[in-house]
């Protein structure tokens, strides 16, 4: 077999035309060197903004050797090329970390979005044990139009600000937590189950995800 | 033990004002008693409209006996009060049903957004087994603000659905299927894990939520 | 075979002298046959409370016929004979239903808690979709010596309680809500995942055991 | 992004004032340097003790070096500040370990405890295949306010103990066993099942929550 | 299709010969016209017992049309034919139902043991929440070649009777308790992670299984 | 709304065309007015067999009322119109049927891969419990181009066949079986796993699945 | 313990006399020493192909020793012997991969095929999220007699696929994607309740059954 | 804490008198100074041999250096003292690997039963996917007094063999297998559903319990 880029990847260079957002590579699972034959084909297409999600040491290194100047954040293990991100437009986005630890699931999402050109602001370990931590950024939340909620445990805080604005949560379930978290499995369904209505739940860890609808929702009419 | 409202109730006729949304009741659990009761406590409160939701035959009756011009649809299992919908405002909604089988779901939706002030359009038994029926239905997907997809069985029509279209689509996995569909768990996994970002999920049948959801991203800017 | 009592069941009237609370009977796989037999039985033994539990009709009407003036509470689905209540003493136990579907549960462990000699007080309806319901009541939860919280759907209510106040909360699952609530499953994740510590989880609708444990937690030092 | 302590957490530092026992650090998820950023933030907050919780060795150092006394306990993956716990007061916990691998989980609900506040004794290697182990403590166990059993495998411990004494039982699952065992699903479900009432479950390998549920059981009336 | 014996079953009249144990006939999913036409074509063969589990009302209706002698017991859903069962050789088997729920199904398995040759014993109602109660029948136990133990919920006795005996124990989950029980997979799981070796494992619910595996055990060497 | 066909289907006809198969009628979730309309609508379409299955005894009199002569099979939940099955091309399908209580799925296999134009065969009540009953008929596994096996309880049928001849099994799990069959899963998982390669898993209970999936392989070259 | 053969297999090579498909050598769980006794004792029967499956590193360097010609494919972690693979016979097989990361299991299915063979077709990165990826493949997939489709995340290609041909598909589950993928568990659900019939479905990442099943399916008339 | 015995051991060394087996040590979740002190203390209890289970190399070094004669096993992870076996009595036991991957397992079961005092044999290699291999090994399996089966993947051996013979199957999943065998869950589903009666189940990879019973059910009468 040969390893030229059809052998293993065939690029959707056309998405930022045809949904108004490009398509982004997931590293995991895949080689430094396809990554790296991905990254060259891009090389051409300034058009839009390519994202690396999910991009380990290795996959980061392979990129930037065929992209030098990409944007590369090792907490949410992501790449941006061109690395200068769009003039915000649209709605703003809030993205919200119940916890520390949800710390790169939120900053993958927050990058994610800014990148796919919206406004955002961040907001950091306000989980529900101490409910006055998040009552004190309603003013912010209700700002704006679209709110992304990064939990892992218990995950109720989604639910729980949903409550209290009327702009749509994106819920990110997070795999952190004793074990009865079952890797995120218990934030995911008390997300699926949120009281209030308002609550959109996306897979577990997936800021990338996150972000891209929170982008979808707040942009321009 | 009383059986007046405060037993069993605590409305929260504030929430329409504080979130922009309405409450609704849930009936499912109830006894037909208690949302007649709710029903009657409601009847001040016509400043917004009441959806009383997972009606079963005998809570449609007791609620219609308290509201007699409430709307009542069997299908979706939804009852509406005041029945006049708002004047739509904000995006217009595309529900899609991927199935005939998925319409009482699709119908909750549709009516919710409805009922919460937004224009609503319908497209039905387009699963992916012919994909030539949903691909007749590009142009008025991407016209949509928001575009809710009940699928049950594999799930797989709002992940096709979001590669087509930048609106942000609202999947309802349905409990319709063969044994291994595990009563909506196959296909919510399905939406969680889609290929095309821009997917948001919501529980198994709960059209109610999608519609409410859907509602929020199309509101007015 | 047989049927006297010896061949389907071994009554345990010492648990009370050996744990301070009496046995309770659960009615639920057993005959009313069967149930009526152990009521006869315990007509000698009025040192301490029984309960019948997990009650349906039939089984009531069994209790009924050999032990006329019985309490009954056909909702919690529970017996209780003799049917005075003993003096209270201990600490205060609170009851809260999230949400009126969420009353059989929490009324099974009042009851419970009544009848094991404690003082009980009951707050219902009080979901973290709207915070302000709760909020209003941190008062008497401050009073209590032990907190229930019975709660359906994402179950996330014990875990905001639990950040307010410092007496243990016991949570119950419920099995209310949409399909991916699993009948409980949902709710008893969250609740064993709660971010606040300080919540103790019991089996999904099992009221009596959390009154139970409310008694033991209150008790007289 | 800057790694100023703001930037990554939101110290409940009243929390010992609004709930009567103070905020922990959970360290899983987190990296060193925003364990010691946080060690050093509290350093000025002297008037509770604080405990990091699943602190890998890497966190610990960097506690350590923040906070050179702190008590270390690597077993339980514990450090406490001020190292020196409170005068007991209140009802006294005893912590049991079923087997000699439950041990590390058990060791962290019992220097919870302690430094919550209350006096502790430790019972080990008292499975059920055995009984006459644990009969011979149920003297000790009948003193207790509040009893922990961290018991791994089929979990079946805690049931049987509560079915002697008249105090509550908190147990806690650990992730000890064969394959069907499940990593502590198994355990968690047998303690959920427990026939004998007064069984209060928390999450799987949660010694610190076992421990401070049984500190709030136990305090002082 | 023709609906003779042939288009529907073919009998395995010479297990008993093959095995040392005859087949037999399963009725849950057979309609009663076929189990009727197994009878018959079993009317024949008289040289080793046949029965009939899982025999709702209309099966045994059916069966004893066409083998009016055969024994019918409805509480284990059972019919055997001939209806006396044959001389007990081998050792002892023991069968234990921890409670009362838990009868049909160590009655199913003490049929099968006794049909299949073994005398049998029986014990109720001897949870492990009052250990004197199954600890009275210690000598009973020690006496037998195989036990069988039924018990629902925490499905904890099987484990700890194995600790008290030599004998190797049959354990049975049963479909009894709570949510969380899950259909008597909480007991299935515990008995399979029982801390006392000695454990056997059957299908939950199934006393047929559990008495057909004690008549093998216990058989003449 | 209008219950005019295109309300709630979309009928793909052409489907025969473009993949040589028509498109079935899944009745469960749809209302016989549904089904009905539907089968109004292909009264025009003779080109091709149409199936209705898993139809209930309304379904089948809705569809019967207007298409008189249809076929119906109420074991396999099964319509067939026109009632005539094609000419068989290709080669021959093998239908077995583990045991009796297999058979409804086993019929609907059948009816499938002989009205979409293939010579069938049956072999029932072949369990692994008595191999001789299924090596009694080798001669005729071997000259089929394809074999269905539905098997429920372990489902270990399929993979034993696998072992014996050349052509693909496919495997039909069924939801027949004591309570650790989970409605079919553990079959699933069986089959999934067979340690002899050859095995293709269908849905639990899709009868029609697999004997689609048969006729496709089994298709003329 | 000695280690010949014989203590540690049993080869079956008479499989493809009696199958027409010689056994494979699952490496994993097996050690270096034991592949390497095995490769040994085929190196005389030459007249089938043996794969080693499953290989890592060490296992394919024990083969390599003793059998030194041997093809051996890392990405697929497969190791073919004799390396020339017959002349093809039997219709085609297409292999596609949904994205990149499915690639080795893809390439382990088309070894498969190619090695029992069939004359194989490669297409990759398809995935539904660009529709016209797969569709540019129609013509090539028309032609195959058998088309093995390996996705992960969604799972949702081979319905698509499905949908579009009239040949079998062959449905291999993936291990690759975020969480709620449940390491394939997710995809697996998906294809088993492929809306489209003629979806068979195989072992999660199982892609050596995968390409065998398309070679028996694909196999001269 | 001290790290003498009594703080993490209450050794069981009546259990040989009370149930006529000896306790084993369990290792895994114990740390080698534990196992070396466990060891040490047993030293003195020559009566009756003690078995360490899940031993891994740092446990085995550190039982050697007490007990430097003691049998070890590496690929069973098993160590025995005193070395020399007891001398045989009752029924001999026949232990059965599926798989060449099964043989640790298989071996932990054999090396068990041994020191429990059973003549065993074994037999390897023998899946369902080539029956002729278990076939030729029926004479030996018909004297067995128990046979023990462990199989992974589909775990379908244990259900065949029970077919053929009248002494009970003791059946060990084992981790072996593709994505879907679930680590030994399917193997585990399959063999606590074999359509043979006569199987017990035991834990996943249990080759200890499984010895264990084998030699209970093989005691001398």
């Amino acid at each position: 077999m040969t390893d030229d880029l059809s052998s293993y990847a065939d690029l959707d260079v056309d998405r930022a035309r045809r949904r108004g957002y490009p398509e982004a590579v997931f590293c995991a699972g895949k080689t430094p060197e396809q990554v790296a034959g991905i990254a060259a084909a891009l090389r051409e297409h300034t058009e839009a903004v390519t994202l690396f999600t999910r991009a380990g040491d290795e996959h980061a290194a392979a990129v930037l050797k065929v992209l030098p100047d990409a944007l590369h954040d090792p907490v949410a293990g992501l790449l941006a090329w061109p690395p200068e991100p769009p003039e915000p437009t649209g709605g703003r986005v809030v993205v919200v970390a119940a916890g520390t630890s949800d710390l790169p699931v939120a900053r993958e999402a927050a990058l994610t979005a800014r990148y796919l050109g919206r406004d955002t602001e961040s907001i950091v370990d306000v989980g529900v044990a101490g409910l006055h931590r998040i009552l004190k950024h309603v003013d912010l939340l209700r700002e704006a139009r679209a709110v992304v909620v990064a939990a892992g445990m218990d995950g109720a805080l989604p639910g729980v600000v949903a409550g209290l604005i009327s702009a749509p949560i994106i819920a990110v379930p997070t795999s952190v937590g004793y074990g009865a978290a079952f890797e995120g499995l218990a934030a995911l369904l008390t997300m699926l189950n949120a009281c209030a209505p308002g609550v959109a739940v996306v897979n577990i860890d997936n800021g990338y995800g996150a972000g891209h609808l929170a982008a979808q929702i707040s942009a321009p009419a």
